[in-house]
């Protein structure tokens, strides 16, 4: 089938290389014209015969919702918008409500995989009608890992189940992700692990923790034995932020994934103000030295070696 | 190779099965006769030729601790002890002292994989000697995955670090399954998602949070959907309270494994005392109505419905 | 001076004995007649003489809103309104426009204390401007505990910062609540304690952790000792919520904060479904029995008693 | 009455002021000669008249050891020992032991208050017999604050018990400081709250959430607006480990005195091992720029604005 993608970005381009080993005929449109088949989205749209599929694969927020705004005015009834990138599932809603007022289809598609889908496929979470997704297929299908299609592809439930769908899967990923850097470093602070590498190597087959980010951590520690060239500042792109809020919001306990998420808030802040509070406490009571921003002891400076800290 | 093995329950004997079908003769022990190739831990001795290598598959703590007692009284010099079970690292530090006293070499030997392993290979993580390794080789070949044998099977370090490795593995696991378990209940609380099991399953293949227990937890819902027959009472066996004790002993943060293990007590908590002293607090400063143990609204009763909850 | 007060539940009933005492004129308006001074909110601005200050203690979210609605109608330019419930800071954003669009001021004012704010006074931290502030002083005067101004009353910016500053102060109340809980819950643990709640009214002088909560929470345990009558279900409001999501909205780690308002979430659940799959997924790499939902043992019980448990 | 006091550091020196306020006489000994009474842990016991009392305040683990060791040869059956310092509680088993087998007395006392204890009086949590508390109670009553004695003062059980009571104490203050610290940094986040420093003091009379650890954070802040000469490294002293390591042990859920100890782990890192781990997973599995240990964005440097990050 035809089908228009928007954003020819890392994700879009390979997905482009897949869809179009398909079998498939995709005209893309990026705003950078050296990888651009058209012009613009009006060329974009005039360049597909109706009904019209138009995949977005662009930024999450404004750049997708300005990008739907103007293919809610370009596009014609019976035509469909899929929304790959990582929106927020409320924008899904109110996506669906605006395009579908114009008789226009939607459907929000959750993509994992990474650069790596490419090669391997990617996993798909689809919102939507049953006639919109079944519309959709012959692209799903070349998108989707091969094999069955119920693993690797799932129509999750209607218009914005597909990126809370997405959205989940991220916020288990911090969680897993954090889980595997407590175990990396407990054991490189371990001396009696002479091989720490070696270790999380061995885990990738037969363990019970075996998995595909396990892999990939012991392919960057093959390229950067221990990780002595990567900072830990981690930043978020959003959803594991909203998993919590939405933990909060069906008041679902959510301990390790906010866990994982604070750890990132705290990766980025020079000094945290909770724990000046919590020195300049110590300080206070007593007992307890603090180090001032420079980093000396300050405050206990009277106090003898011998001098007792108990008592607080 | 010829190996004594010690315990033949349902990991000791899944891994007779496949150090046998790898060419090497087993001599089984285990208290119950009808599974047993000998009579007594000093006839497995007997009917090994020396230099001999004597594999303990027993519960860790006093099991282990005193079946390796009493090999050392019944082993001799150039004989080998691997223990395969889930010990404390400590306590192969003490046991490396008493059999190395004797000229009797150890090593220590976490093993992964479950049920599945008689099948896929278990993964192994070794502490020991270099030498003592290397003897114990071919028995490690037949047990790990097929493949590369680093990817299955680690020399970790001195004595101690194979199990150390094991604990640190066991102690992810708890934070995998408990981010996979956070993000099951967040999809199964939201009415978008009408179809968690086949989202769960479509996250098998393609994705970045694919791994294998991520199938197990797939095949469990395909086996019981909704998890309806299952208590969420859940044990543990002592490797997490290990990692997170270790954690503290080298002061590295653990909150995601933290939480993970916390949430096992609380499941196997009656009412968690803590709670009711935070439920009493908020009766005694007011404005909130509390449960008694029968389940019933106490200590507001004479509240209307207009009444102001704020000020607290 | 003269004040409207809308809500005449516990707090406000008692807050208007506390205003009445320090010298001012109380007009209350209640849904319940037998309580209230005049028949209709029309009845209570008729009541008073212009400019009017009318304050609302009512409920937060839809009560409140709809209150300042029907006072936005019935109020006149130079007026003021106060809301000193527990509303979220946004709602006051929302209130201050429709009022000021009318020429009529309003102030969000935090109130804290409970039912013992009668005889102590009331912890307030108000948001407007400083004209509006100062118009209300004598009423704040009045409610706020004995002593200096500024221990016990702050205006802590524009419209909003009241309630933001009430909505932290019990996010902090979460954190400092949960903090004792946990404690009690290891003193009753451990059987070298022998009296717990001595121990905890010992607590409550001379030392660092001496609080009001403490002073509180020794009362309920000399009214209840062991707790015995009250359950873990612990019911929130609202506040411990936002500020969980302000603390992600500012990239701030709340993790003390969060974990106590989950711990609350977990203590209404009838049966964790994230911890059952963690239990499906022990059971399914097998080696750990799991119960089900009758809290018998399944799985494993083939499982002699020295089955190994390791290999998982 | 008489009394021993080894250790004349920040409290034991304001211990001995109290004491002897109270009508008793001290012999203190300290290594700084120009602080003590006597040259000698010998010439201390010589100069006391039998039976005697001897209150050890020095910095826990090996100092007490030696400290007690060195008394079990120098005391007379009868006599008896109180460790006041911030022993582990087993410790106070040992010692207990040791002492008792040469009809020595032992006492375990936590003293809490730190330097502010000399002008409140310290709150005292003590484990040992009756018939050796009574025996102290002179003293007890000497150092805890004023009023009835149950208000600051605890026979909280059998020896270790008073270590395990002060042990959960600084538990508990550990969750408690950090709470407020939680609140502290979202308060100085939110652009709305014009008067942090104001809040805070506001908090301080009235509200729920007053306690003596607010006063000091308020004290601190008035000292040194915005903390800003004060490091967020926190160091720790042993009782919050232990606190975590008794909850592990009693299976007791400490989520929040956990994130606690944790955050002060974290506090004292020169970068994250766990979130470099994580950095370098999101840089493998694509699409999220990492910065390396210089700060500068690595491996998506190619990557154009306009680039989606969807798909991971």
């Amino acid at each position: 089938m035809q089908l228009g993608l928007i954003g020819l970005g890392k994700m879009g381009a390979n997905m482009r290389t897949r869809i179009t080993a398909g079998g498939h005929q995709v005209v893309g449109y990026d705003p950078r014209p050296e990888v651009s088949d058209v012009a613009s989205l009006a060329d974009l749209v005039g360049a597909l015969e109706a009904p019209r599929a138009v995949w977005v694969m662009v930024p999450s927020g404004d750049p997708t919702r300005s990008t739907v705004a103007e293919l809610a005015e370009l596009l014609a009834p019976g035509d469909i918008v899929v929304d790959g990138g990582n929106s927020r599932y409320t924008d899904d809603i109110e996506h669906s409500k605006v395009l579908g007022a114009k008789g226009i289809g939607y459907i929000d598609c959750g993509v994992s995989g990474g650069v790596w889908g490419l090669e391997n496929g990617y996993g798909l979470m689809a919102g939507g009608s049953d006639a919109d997704i079944a519309r959709l297929m012959p692209i799903f299908d070349a998108l989707r890992p091969e094999g069955e299609r119920a693993d690797g592809f799932v129509h999750s439930g209607p218009v914005g189940a597909g990126h809370y769908a997405k959205m989940v899967h991220n916020g288990i990923e911090y969680g897993l992700m954090h889980a595997y850097g407590e175990g990396y470093e407990l054991l490189a602070a371990e001396p009696l692990i002479t091989d720490v590498e070696g270790t999380l190597r061995a885990w990738t087959h037969g363990t019970v923790i075996r998995s595909w980010l396990l892999d990939l951590l012991v392919r960057a520690l093959q390229e950067d034995p221990g990780l002595a060239g990567i900072s830990d500042y981690t930043t978020d792109s959003g959803e594991g932020r909203w998993t919590v809020e939405e933990a909060i919001r069906h008041s679902v306990p959510a301990n390790v994934i906010s866990a994982a998420l604070f750890a990132r808030f705290a990766s980025r802040q020079d000094g945290s103000p909770a724990l000046k509070a919590v020195s300049a406490l110590r300080n206070q009571f007593g007992g307890h030295s603090v180090r001032n921003t420079a980093g000396e002891a300050v405050g206990e400076s009277g106090a003898p070696p011998s001098s007792p800290v108990a008592g607080t």
